[in-house]
């Protein structure tokens, strides 16, 4: 196979290729980046387009869709036959108009999204497939080597990106939320390290009521299972009376606050939390 | 012992007593609430007076401080010699003040949070204690009977406040970030159920690099394993133009990276993201 785009992710995908015993052939703007590749046994190419010809399964990884383009667009005709698969982070947008310039190629497109850190790739790295079921299908046990969390998605192009940002858009909440404990706890004297097993439990025990909330959200009825949304409201008022009164940040639990608000302003107040994903739905102007 | 406040969690508190054995008197402001309780034998006291007097551990659980106080103030008297358990929710402010009380007269205080929902009582419950250790300790057989994440903090009455608080700001988080990704992918066809197995494997992954984070935070130094504050701010990007594309709520995404963009500014933008603690750390016009 070949992959083109040797930042800290493409090592990690080519050099995870190799140690599976693939023959892979390699480019990077910067060549030099090839040499702990070249060392595993990668054939570094001289150009992107000797890339492209190397093999009929090309993967590329780099910093955002326009450098696909410029990278990819003057060797285009190469890509005829082959199956050209996009592990670049963008957007449902950009994997649907790279799919169109791919197919125009006479090219099969795989849009993909890798959700995990490079060290993850080739072991439990979850990375998701988008396009057509057959050309991930034709690869599906080369892709598998690089994580055990493989996932087709299906046949739109998009919902790879999507689902990359959702999950993306989740961890930085989980951080967040971390974090403005920890920054809470840490005004207090109680390191960081003192209050993650805890925070480490609490996450777990959250993590068991999405499915719960997921069905809530698919049926559209959201009856208080446990606490009400005017009980989280309360609560939230301590947040930020306990980050102002401690001197933190106190944005993010305001912000939460806020949106919980509108929440009951629409009536709300009495139904689950998960009632909340109409706030979600809609942009803050769109009342209804 | 008894419990005072037989709302939900209340009910749930004595309900777990009476279940293991231990004679328990219950007293609510709404005395019907205590007929469930009763069949399972619990004596209903005439007052809030006799409840106190009945037992030399009384846990109180109600809506807040100022309902504990309406409710203790009158019978202060008799709470002398005993010790105290409030397990009301409320700020470390609140707490220490509640403490203050009930040390003049002559009770013992713990502070305490649930951090559960009833059902979750007299299972796996996680609940904090702040207070005299001695306190805690000679209560500690039967206070374990309520949940099995029975944590005391330490002799500060304000922790376990603070640790609830930063609990639910951690909880809320995770919940407004499934349900953002809920709403993209739903505004895209995908129901949350599809969403929510992902989301949970998330959860997990990103649960695992806390305590990493955390040593981070303690040690005060940032270096990028994975990715840097760069490469996440681009993926903000992404996740904003998504969300605007999509039509659904996009302000939780531009906070999200609001708060980046200034720890990029700050100069953190090769750091890894546990560097943004100093953004959570002080109020944003407090910049250095
Ligand atoms: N690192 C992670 O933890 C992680 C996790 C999930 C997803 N991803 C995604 O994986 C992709 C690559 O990330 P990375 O961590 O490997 O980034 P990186 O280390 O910054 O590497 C960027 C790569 O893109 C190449 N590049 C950029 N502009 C180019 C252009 N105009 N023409 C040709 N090549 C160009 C760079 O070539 P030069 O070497 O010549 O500059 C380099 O190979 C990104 O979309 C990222 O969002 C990364
Ligand atoms: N439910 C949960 O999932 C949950 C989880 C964690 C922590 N908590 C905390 O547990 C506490 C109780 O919650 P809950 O769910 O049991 O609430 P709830 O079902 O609304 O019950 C509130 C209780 O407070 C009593 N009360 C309110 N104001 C009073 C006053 N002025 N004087 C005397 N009694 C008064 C009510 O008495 P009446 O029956 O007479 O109205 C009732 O017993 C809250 O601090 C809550 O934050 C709850």
């Amino acid at each position: 196979m070949t992959v083109i785009g040797l930042g800290l992710m493409g090592q990690a995908l080519a050099g995870t290729f190799l140690a599976a015993g693939h023959p892979t052939t390699v480019w990077n703007r910067t060549a030099d980046k090839a040499g702990q590749l070249i060392g595993q046994g990668a054939k570094l190419a001289d150009s992107a387009g000797d890339a492209v010809a190397a093999s009929s399964l090309v993967v590329v990884c780099v910093s955002d869709y326009d450098a696909v383009r410029e990278l990819l667009e003057p060797v285009g005709d190469g890509l005829g036959g082959r199956v050209l698969v996009n592990l670049t982070s963008g957007t449902s947008q950009g994997a649907r108009e790279m799919a169109e310039w791919a197919q125009a190629q006479g090219a099969a497109y795989l849009d993909g999204a890798i959700l995990a850190i490079p060290s993850d790739v080739g072991a439990d790295a979850v990375i998701l497939y988008s396009g057509a079921q057959s050309a991930f299908e034709s690869h599906e046990s080369a892709l598998k080597v690089l994580g055990a969390g493989t996932t087709y998605l299906g046949a739109d192009h998009g919902l790879s990106s999507l689902y990359d940002v959702a999950m993306l858009s989740l961890m930085w909440n989980i951080m967040n939320g971390f974090l403005q404990g920890a920054a809470m706890l840490g005004a207090a004297g109680v390191d960081a390290s003192g209050f993650a097993p805890l925070a480490s439990k609490g996450i777990e025990t959250v993590n068991a009521w999405l499915a719960g909330y997921a069905r809530q959200i698919d049926e559209g009825a959201f009856p208080a299972l446990d606490s009400t949304i005017d009980t989280h409201l309360a609560a939230m008022e301590h947040l930020i009376h306990e980050s102002e009164f401690l001197g933190v940040n106190a944005e993010l639990p305001r912000f939460i606050k806020a949106m919980t608000d509108r929440a009951v302003a629409d009536g709300h107040g009495g139904e689950g939390y998960a009632a909340m994903i109409e706030q979600f739905r809609r942009p803050a102007g769109d009342r209804t």
